[in-house]
């Protein structure tokens, strides 16, 4: 009765076994109501240039590293919640300012305050600061990428860029969600994820790949459709990865979802669990075919 | 008797209960023997040029991150210790070949392996993964500014301001010991490093600012004798804070020695302590003054 509430199904009041189903049914609407406002959020800074996409970032990582270290304190650990948050959201903005040169220094300067840190307080142990290091540099490094693309090309073509890694991991996500839940009948890994089928995987891969098709209509981006497909399946794989490292982290805490921020959706960390694997990927990858 | 050993004073040899001090002193050939080769490679390297630096920084990378796992097997955690390794024997290399895009690149594939990792292995904890990723940080990416200062100027001059940066590392070391041991009555952190003393800090701090002197004569840099005294001041602090760190790290894992590598001195972690951080900060002072 306290925690594991279930809710009313939806629309469709059918009784239903499974309660993990029930619950996604039911909370339907209120996922399609804050997944919109988040999208119209995201879609709405990308457009507006690349200073709003470098503060929605910020803000994104910040809220990430703050559900990160906050399941890491469920866990019994004690990690610098408020220096990993302020270096999280630190990054995205030195990526905006300086590029890569700046945000190493920022990690040169994180490792610098964690040691004294260490050597300060008698009760931090080794595990603490490493955590702090890591869900600094997972949430706010990794999403910085999204920076460093939005920026690698000037004007409305860096944006379309931007757009394109977006969108596909949105259509990822939802291809997968709608594809397995109609036809899902193989469990892609049923220890971690258990609601996974390989069936909604294949489904999200082709949305993604579908996706990246549009790169190579985008001016100034050199790439041909192979090479597009081949970036779409990628990222495809990547985000599956990015959401299966997420659930775990979340079951190791023991929680359910990393927040609450997002109503239907559970927390930001939830939400951006694929897209911070997938921006550094195609950073990566557009770094490495020139489109950069 | 067992714990906090004071130690002979230097040449009168009176007789004395505590162990680590009288170690300490029955070690001083071999102490000597495996400093002087240490030094001697660390001179000839640098003064061969910036391969061979690097290649040195990669072995001194790779041997610190091997004694960082090593104590974090002993504490109980179970870091992926290979792949640490490997990366903190790449981040020299790439910050020599293509300086810090390339090591902000590596860093993002760590994360994606470690990601990749964590969701294969069911065994594998969030802490696991953190710390591996932390030891390759703060070894190889810290260790790599020596190689970035070392190339921040081209030819003789690069070389002399990286070995101002390594042997005030050295002299900061040695008259601690020196004036510590004769002179300290004042304890700096008995809780950590019981043998520290104030006398011997400030020791230190002298010898470090003595040894900065020098960069103002070196070609090519423009720093004033001010500047210089004050970046010596600074990495004396910081020289101090890497070896308290390092103390740390082997009081929570419960051993003596990081390693065995460096007979009287115990590892290479116990060796270089100071100088990974000593290295980052001077990287950073010079870059800031515009040096590099």
């Amino acid at each position: 009765m306290a925690d594991d509430g279930r809710g009313k199904a939806g629309s469709a009041g059918s009784a239903r076994a499974s309660k993990p189903a029930k619950k996604r049914f039911s909370d339907l609407p209120k996922r399609i109501a804050s997944g919109a406002v988040y999208l119209i959020a995201f879609l709405a800074c990308l457009y507006m240039g690349p200073i709003s996409t470098m503060v929605l970032i910020a803000v994104v990582s910040g809220l990430c590293a703050y559900e990160f270290y906050r399941m890491m304190r469920i866990s019994g650990l004690m990690p610098i919640s408020v220096l990993g948050i302020v270096f999280a959201i630190c990054y995205p903005i030195t990526a905006f300012i300086g590029g890569q040169t700046l945000m190493l220094g920022l990690t040169f300067i994180l490792l610098g305050i964690l040691a004294l840190w260490y050597v300060i307080y008698p009760r931090v142990r080794v595990t603490d600061i490493s955590v702090t290091l890591f869900g600094a540099v997972y949430t706010g490094l990794m999403l910085s990428s999204f920076v460093l693309v939005r920026d690698g090309i000037t004007g409305y073509s860096g944006g379309a860029v931007a757009l394109v890694v977006f969108v596909s991991v949105v259509i990822n996500d939802s291809f997968a969600y709608l594809v397995g839940s109609r036809f899902g009948r193989h469990k892609l890994v049923p220890r971690i994820s258990p609601n996974k089928s390989w069936e909604g995987f294949l489904g999200g891969l082709a949305g993604s790949m579908l996706v990246w098709l549009a790169l190579p209509f985008i001016p100034a981006v050199d790439v041909s459709v192979v090479e597009a497909l081949v970036m779409g399946a990628v990222c495809g794989v990547v985000g599956l990865l990015g959401d299966l490292t997420e659930s775990r982290i979340k079951r190791g805490a023991g929680v359910k979802d990393a927040g609450t921020i997002m109503p239907g959706h559970g927390g930001m960390f939830d939400r951006v669990d694929s897209l911070i694997l997938v921006s550094f990927v195609s950073y990566l990858m557009l770094k490495l075919l020139g489109v950069l």
